[in-house]
């Protein structure tokens, strides 16, 4: 199978999650057993030699693909979540988004300065959240962090938003 | 690592989601690489001669293994997630919970007839959210459904609500 044919799985749902947006619906990619190993294999070259020691995957698609290339890697995998749902002590970021304000929390326990960690989610559009999740991962001090979005956007140019030099790489590209 | 070492990690959380509950928090458990790899070992061993085709994770923390184990088997991924969150036409289970009704849905088209189904969750507590998961399923009319949790509170027996003859495995036993 060639990524060529995952495009072709992609759903386009027209104004979800609210009327003008197109939205790219991945579940029909994910249902597909070749398909993920695909995407495993694609994401596994992409940071196999990067000596990644997390992945960080934020709620809930990114947990998808992000834990299986924790394991592919032989990382551990870290959840970023929604406000309230993790329960020991976290630190908090809030962003901004068209319609309104939201936050994602991580454990204050989640990494140390010696990891190489792999902030992971579907799709790249604004950048918003996973800005957020960087700020979050920056606090840590981590000896890297690297950006990776399953599927991106193209027009809506999300990599502005991060700070030059951050390494993004993205697979689909919209 | 021995699954006893994997016990050790796990980390008690007092009055967690509410008062007297004892949260068992595993999220200490996934950010290490060495457990994520041993309980990938564990879940591939038990169901890697069932000829699993599809693994349906429960939002959001069954999303984790559920995924690595969908990419170990080759099989598919696919989420039941909560209301208004999947884009395409669901159907919707609705189940009590001790706090209230509460609700699960899944794609219609995500599952076949001649698929073979691994249900995955986190944790067996008293197995309303996974009872309707399990409703959910069988709406399809699969070939077979297995059912699998990472842990399992055994006080609650949590088994109990599902049919007899249905095959319940679970890991780390509270």
């Amino acid at each position: 199978m060639e990524i060529n044919d995952i495009y072709k799985q992609v759903r386009d749902i027209p104004d979800f999650p609210k009327p003008g947006i197109l939205f790219k619906d991945l579940t029909t990619v994910f249902k597909n057993g070749e398909s993920v190993q695909r995407l495993s294999d694609e994401l596994y070259r992409l940071y196999k030699d990067k000596g990644i020691t997390k992945v960080a995957g934020i709620e809930s698609r990114g947990f998808i693909m992000g834990s299986i290339l924790a394991a592919r890697l032989g990382a551990g995998f870290v959840p970023v979540r929604k406000p309230g749902k993790l329960p020991a002590e976290t630190w908090t970021e809030t962003f901004e988004k068209e319609y309104g304000c939201d936050a994602i929390e991580i454990h204050r326990d989640a990494i140390a300065s010696e990891d190489v960690v792999l902030l992971h989610d579907d799709l790249l559009a604004t950048g918003g959240t996973m800005l957020a999740a960087y700020h979050l991962i920056q606090r840590f001090h981590p000896r890297k962090i690297y950006i990776n979005f399953l599927s991106e956007i193209v027009v809506l140019n999300g990599r502005s938003v991060f700070p030059s030099g951050v390494e993004i790489e993205t697979i689909l590209k919209f």
